[in-house]
């Protein structure tokens, strides 16, 4: 290797050790596709500005689709990055001559922030495909269950009845947050350093708008200083992918709570179970766990990128190189994960019978009894509270008779005497017409269930295209940019 | 203390020490308003749909009228959090018959995640202020400085001249996209949970709608499980906040190196700094240490809180109570770090004529002098690099005959016979000239940099207006609700 | 206010809001005892090195007696910190002509360091106290259950039958790491940096390590640049106490679990549980779950003092301050949950029949089995895995009969014919049986156990001593100073 | 592939990306020696208890010394981890008869815990060596430098002159408490969990204390249940990481800020920096950035290992899994990044000349000034601060007569009244004399500097050789245990 970029300034080469410690070739796999693209977008324009001729302009494409196709296995990898790597080849291809040329007006710093920028745009509109199908496959799961009664869980204690429909709505609710908060991020994802050069822009009239397009971003970043420099997309992504990993964690809890003997609310398929090297009888739910616990790796990426990016000056610093390889391993490990919690949730065996028997123990009736003694013998809530609150030390299915023994000793008088029935105190223990009575906006009852998801999916058909939209409008630009190449050779 | 919680269920209290570990009233000054005004709303509807009477609502917002007047002092502080001693108070003051009735038709679960999201809308709406002015005064200081010459750093290395507006505005920037983050999150943060009750919503016939528009909310949020459990908020805004400190810390690392003997680009002014109890000579930027320094209590607080909820089930654990101190300490810390950093730039001592000096030490001319080659001599960038690189080892300021003499080398023939001029060498080695050169967007021409500039003021003013608006939202339906407040005592 | 350190230098006084940016009197309320005592063995060692005359060592002496008594409520919290408020009131008490000779010999950098390593060594005493009551706590509930069988858990599936004291006393020996941790953390904590000055020590001939001795150091810390400027013992610190937090997670997730209606295997003393505003019936381990959220918040210290120190340069800086705090939080936080945890678990209730019930359940004895058939006959274990496992989809109990009948398929001949008895079955399938049989060195067996407690508790009287003897040195030398000050006034 | 694990209990294979999801395989490799020894050990130990044949010992023996030979690559990668793939060979080369015993009285997750432990000594015991490498490294660079003046710095403000000696010196500190550190986490990391099988230990007649010693393991863990379970090692280690990668991160920090041309005070050897892809003349600090940037990536291991533990129930849950790659990853760019730096600082060029003149710069003789009035006027030291910081409003090198005239007005006398003469304020003045003075334990002047080292020498040379028994005590255990299997065989 005579190293075209250390052959003027640097009298010595690096050690091996110093090589594998400074190096991003191996994170550098993640954007060679983009650094083409990059190169091609550029070629285009230093030749319709003039700065290169056409002939330069053809040899450079031609020796960039030759590199595309060989793939990035033919870069000399004892390289510091792909941006060298890669010129490098080209001017083994065609020659210093023209590939020499390839450079002008740009530096790595710009080149290498676009690419990242490329790549983490093709992750986010990924990911939105994984969580779309992730919140499609809760909501259908969800309407085959409106009318599974399950405990509701506060503290981990029985606390009311309620539906597993309700229960798997209120994480496909959060799964929409995420989805919008992968969208806002976007925004700040898809603009273009390209043209910032070293952080000074540069004195070649290049047209940075022309090159932004052909790549499919919305636009320029401005400032060329803060286009180099800032890494704030890096943590804004990793900060939103965390949040996705946490309420993944949440759902992978209640997955292992749930598998459990003493749970036994539902069983994973065996396709995400294993089993035990020394106890044969194990059935582990082992997907679950590892996502849970890949929750901490996400969260120790955005860790990382906090530390790296704090305390730097302006414009562009090497620390900054360091902080790529956590973006692409928290994008791949959440975007895996909300894969396997789809097909976890395609797949899951539903024990309803169990679900069902489990609704009413622990008194979850006990907040309906009391708000029924509210409507029917008008005392206040707070009373009715500690009416129940006393009967729940001894029973969980309390008569009429014991709810008026324990009246009189607070209130002084029966409730039977200020009309509360027999009949509405068996309503009120009941598990399924408490669920029926919950028909506020958001709440369990299955008439309320199925407005709310229709509403859901209403939405999320129209959030759908806009994700698609996003996705055709990048394709199509890199689309017409290969058509542009191959019509410039 | 007579617990009207405990009184039912409970047969012992709890001790001292367990009292202080478990209670929340401390971090719960924070929500005493909110907690005030989401008891009036409430309160209010619960009258409209004909759950209390008109007489008990009477009652019930006389004493929370009175309550917010005598503040939050006259609470017991001795309840384990602001929800109960609030209510207790309450009954202390109108009696259980009226009082006990307020609590009908929800929870502290749902009640306290209202007051979450209502007091941190009043921490982002006031940040976005500040960010709003801080963004201002990067912008007035960089208009006057499109002249001011300084050197542009890669590595901390002297790379390319450039202008201290230039530099100002790569901040700015930063600091708009900040605006941007916070806005995002403030659509996820202004929706409301109230009537979620513990999560299963309730039997009673309440109108969510009504209870969000009078809190000034954009709608309630959906699923009642997902409205009490979920904290994904929370992340978000530590995440906005978290990216600002560490633009910050950056602007502040800067500070403190231009304020050093070796660099002396600027003096704080004696209000934003120090000095020492043994070192009678120092001033030290202490203003801007600390808030390097309280990034990472910012940082600190983004980890805690995702450490707070990973793994948890639904719907409502105590573990939640830990969170809300986090983002109450980061969202102060962050805010009063941005009004700091204002009053920095507001008052800075620029010394334009060390920048001006030191702008074309280090041979930063060198990149203009490659790319006049490139375009005099019609050389490829590459080849023009390793001339300009092979010069550097022995001068900053070649003369046509020396650069003449290193390309005799490299190239076989002298670029003066290729059309380079002394003429050309010298403006590429003026680093005024350089910095004019480079006028493509976002570059630092004096000339860009003014179009830049305006492009970004009409920006910030069009993105004021927005957050006036969104103020003005939570302000007027907050003065309408006092309204009928009073109107229904 | 006329500020004894400002006057010389700036010209300009900080605002209030600034003045409350940079101060740390908040935080200083930890330090200030220690400030006291540090004042006092550097002003007795400056009198005898002859430094200060006795007359103003005596003064010195009567103003630090005087200011200890009457508290820090006294001291001008206007004041940037407490070193220069407490210097400034002693010259109140006793003019500037004697007070302001007190800080001869030294800088706030030192002072500080020095007394964030007194307070530190405080909190870790008495943590090491709080943690040997916890490890003897688990051990005794532990004694008290050698033959309480019981579920052990691998993925929170039943896994194989053990004992509730087997169980208690893995926490226990995890506990016992954390004890040593912090003796370890300790001995880098106790060290002395006073006399480093601001960094570069002094000209006038102090004896460090007489004011080293005389507050109970063990040395002083050699290098002055190094003794102000590091911080590393306070990251120690904290992920030390991160380990413990994380430790009691642990713990409390398990609390959690078992007090649910599914497991129902123990029950909070009602002292450390709650109830809830709406649902009367609720018992909540609130105290179990508030710990295992406060895990969350040391975990944030933690990063925050990383962050914080990461790419500072040497010596002191002003961020430094901002790491106080954040130790300050961190220790309480987890003393208090260590004192939490001994109360839960001395006040536990154990269902010792339900924990039996579920031993077997799940098929626990499906290890002891498959272990048997290659002890009885002889066979590989991988072998019999298989047998067991196969066995293990249609039954939990299985006869001999069904065994001999599967080992027929898989290996083309009956166990009962190599060995294997009814008797032999019958024992495998009995849990007190195989835990009895578990009697290697750290296994379940009532025997084994008893022994591996004996020998704990042997070591935790030996540890006890140790931790005496490291508070008993601290005690002596501040009784000492306290004695040596009295005399010279 | 036939699973020996599943065949039994599972009925259907997991898919590719769920097996990709879930395999440790990559992470494994880490082990693979390991996991060999720990075999073998097993496996005599089985022979000697009479739980397997001399025959089938013998046998396994000869598969596993193959299995080592051949190297990890012929195990097959669709296995979930190591230790079933390697079973799986054992199985393939000599049979289940003999290879499927091999598994008696263990489980993998005792297994993979001793691995861990042991390939993490390794880890520990040659990053001993390396950071016995730097301290000596910046021991020896610093008895170069005894006279070389430099400005010390506190705020990065000039402050006082010191010598580059004293600075390197105070790293040396600070890296030789990172080498106890590294020693007390050893004391935790070397002992045995093998032989707790599952987590309940097993019953077959094993000896736990022979496998322990003849891994070179200081002892057996003693519970079985906190022996598969507990992770706190690895969080204590990556802890201790990120101490050192914290205190790396500042000396980098100042190798960049040194390096730059306002400070120029070094420069970076040609092997450990680079140069600009755009602007030929630079010469870049990348390692030290990319260092400084990895103290980052180490960081966001500990955050991730404290995630992925917490709230995890006992015994062992496959989240663990998760925790071993971040072990690895903060081991191998810790230890790196220690040899790195040991490397950056034996090939340093040192700039005496600039350093020397800096030193006086920004008046750092003021606090000697101050000093010196104090001794020999004999005025408090607060007043002398006060004369001095009026003084350097307006020198930096006054006359007795400018301080004559300063202390007039605030005292009423002229200082060379009480004593101060020219020669006394010249000595002040002077750099090295007031370097020279600072001759207290670990100050700066040189003949203190030369006794500190000396003392330092002394304890590196005890250190080192603690070191060398602690590596030769595990090289002779794996000798001997080699030894015996060949013999076994």
């Amino acid at each position: 290797m005579s190293d075209i970029l250390r052959r003027g300034r640097l009298s010595k080469n690096p050690g091996e050790e110093m090589r594998a410690y400074t190096s991003s070739m191996e994170a550098d796999e993640w954007i060679f596709e983009a650094d083409v693209y990059v190169d091609m977008a550029h070629t285009l324009m230093l030749h319709e500005q003039e700065i290169i001729s056409a002939d330069d302009c053809s040899k450079i494409l031609f020796g960039l689709l030759q590199i595309k196709e060989e793939g990035m296995e033919m870069l000399d990898f004892s390289y510091e990055d792909i941006h060298i790597s890669l010129e490098s080849r080209l001017i083994d291809i065609i020659g210093e001559e023209a590939g020499g040329r390839m450079h002008s007006g740009r530096s790595r710093n710009d080149e290498v922030a676009t690419c990242i920028r490329f790549a983490l745009r093709s992750e986010l509109l990924s990911m939105l495909e994984d969580l779309m199908k992730l919140e499609n496959a809760l909501t259908r799961l969800a309407s085959d269950h409106f009318n599974t009664l399950m405990p509701g869980f506060t503290h981990l204690q029985h606390a009311q009845p309620t539906t597993f429909a309700h229960h798997l709505t209120a994480h496909a609710d959060a799964i929409e947050r995420d989805i919008f908060r992968i969208i806002s991020a976007y925004g700040r994802v898809n603009i273009c350093p390209l043209g910032s050069a070293a952080f000074a822009s540069t004195g070649f009239p290049i047209d940075r708008y022309t090159t932004a397009e052909r790549l499919g971003f919305s636009a320029p970043m401005t400032n060329s200083m803060d286009a180099v420099s800032s890494r704030d997309f890096l943590i804004e992504c990793a900060a939103a992918f965390s949040n996705i990993m946490i309420n993944l964690s949440r759902m992978a809890e209640e997955l292992i709570l749930w598998s459990s003997q003493e749970f036994n609310f539902i069983e994973l398929d065996d396709a995400y179970a294993s089993t035990s090297s020394i106890m044969p009888q194990k059935k582990n739910p082992d997907t679950a766990e590892l996502m849970r616990g890949k929750s901490g790796t996400v969260v120790g990426s955005l860790s990382a990128l906090l530390t790296i990016c704090k305390g730097l000056p302006l414009s562009y610093n090497r620390d900054l190189q360091e902080a790529t390889p956590h973006i692409i391993k928290s994008a791949h490990v959440t975007a895996a994960s909300v894969r396997m919690m789809t097909g976890i949730m395609e797949t899951l065996t539903v024990h309803e019978d169990v679900m069902k028997e489990k609704a009413v123990e622990g008194f979850t009736t006990a907040t309906e009894l009391a708000d029924t003694m509210v409507r029917d013998a008008g005392i206040p809530f707070r009373t009715a509270h500690q009416i129940v609150g006393t009967l729940s030390k001894t029973t969980t299915t309390p008569s009429l008779n014991e709810i008026d023994s324990v009246s009189t000793e607070v209130l002084g008088y029966k409730l039977s005497d200020k009309g509360l029935t027999e009949e509405a105190v068996a309503g009120a223990l009941d598990p399924m017409s408490n669920v029926k009575r919950r028909a506020v906006i958001g709440g369990p009852a299955p008439t309320q269930m199925r407005d709310d998801l229709s509403d859901k999916k209403k939405r999320l058909s129209a959030l759908q295209k806009q994700i698609w939209d996003m996705d055709l409008a990048v394709e199509k630009a890199l689309e017409n940019l290969t058509e542009e190449v191959k019509k410039a050779i």
